[in-house]
């Protein structure tokens, strides 16, 4: 990995740095041992929140799309723990928009906390479904994905 | 988030790029809809490997000990997909080591392959078990870390 | 397992039929390869939905309390499928109510709809924290379970 | 639900009693907060060694098949406690052989134990990838289950 020293620490984001929310309930089992809920699942609703909204407006058929994105990079800086049965709600906006290549950005913000858990972000590839090499972006898509830039 | 740009991809990693082993099956469902291991299944194999590590020499006792680890910033970057039912090897390796911080670095290899499908870290802060402030890295500790440092 | 016969197919219940209820969104990685909640997901949901009512009135406390509810069995019948980005209802309603076992049981409903999704049931029993043997459910616990009984 | 009760138990099933047996490394986070393997994890390890039975005699292609199983019921009594970073045999055998139906039946044993901690079973129905109905189950692959009938 090339980059592993921490990142230097930068405040925490507020909800107004998002564009869209979702909200989510935790389970029982998104905590681990330590009460808290475990790093991985952060991952999850970061997945859930994007791919939600990709697929209501219609820029993602999971079943029969030609093209489906592919995460190349993700990371994620934890501020503060979560843990169930808190909701969450989680907020999107787009970073970058390349010609094939999309970062999503997310926040996470516990019960009624204006100040994000934690923050990350993910790099989808727009791919050929089957063939999976980089397509680009059709422009219809990168309109609407223009309307949630930060 | 601070650091939406996708990072310059370098070559992926080789297993000699790794210090220790640890060997997992996949599960039928860390496959998602695409029909390859979702990207949040690598964070909970780079946490089974590090705490795998950790509780063997006694570094980590989970239900009693004074200090716990949390972890504060983790990435991945994806070369290639794994799927089930593959074997995947989780190399594991020390990068920095800091007062009370450790950065964990993890090269996930698929089936017999000697070159990466994903390599990420975490950073783990040493803490007090109740109280949560950073505490110092007991120098035992940091001993056995720098066995396996990169 | 001495039961591996299909349990008689009974019609699928309804709302009416539980006493209470939590909301869940599904998530991304909910779906498995066949593009539906993979069946695994839905006992994480009948914990939630459990121990969120448990949390609630004060009847477990996760980090601390001297009696837990170790689950000694569980199942569920698959009426229907569900699938991210569907909402989720789980209702809940308490079934036997023994010495130290109560039997939880669960409706899961996908969207609006008022026909289950997926029915299910689990056994707890209350042990003691450290040492594990059976303890009796306190008369407090079990007047509250009472009022969900079905 | 229409079997709420707990079923009457029987002791656990050993070694001996299952057919086939695949062995999975239990991974950090499939403890939850009481320091053991998450119940929903048994069937995750259930769905994972049937699974891998089935593609490997090639009697189920993920990716393209016209035939799929879907579980429409499950069950797991729980004997004792697993817990990361325990190793597990999952032990496979078939019990029923319907006209489309199968029922998996899967003790899991922790470490060298010849006693299983857990044992469950799911029902599966061969449905037609597509539209859905349940389609007879292939004379070759009934053949091929039959040689693990318990």
């Amino acid at each position: 990995m090339d980059q592993p020293s921490p990142t230097p620490r930068l405040p925490p984001g507020r909800r107004a740095d998002y564009r869209l929310f979702r909200s989510f309930e935790t389970r029982w089992h998104d905590n681990d041992v330590y009460g808290h809920m475990n790093n991985a699942i952060h991952d999850t609703l970061f997945d859930s929140v994007a791919n939600a909204f990709l697929i209501e407006p219609g820029l993602l058929d999971i079943g029969r799309g030609e093209r489906i994105g592919l995460v190349v990079e993700s990371g994620c800086r934890y501020h503060a723990e979560i843990a169930f049965p808190d909701a969450v709600a989680a907020g999107l906006r787009v970073g970058r928009i390349g010609r094939s290549a999309v970062t999503y950005e997310i926040g996470l913000f516990a019960g009624v906390s204006d100040v994000a858990a934690a923050e990350g972000f993910f790099v989808h590839v727009t791919v050929d479904r089957r063939t999976r090499p980089p397509a680009p972006l059709p422009e219809a898509d990168r309109l609407k994905l223009e309307r949630i830039v930060r």
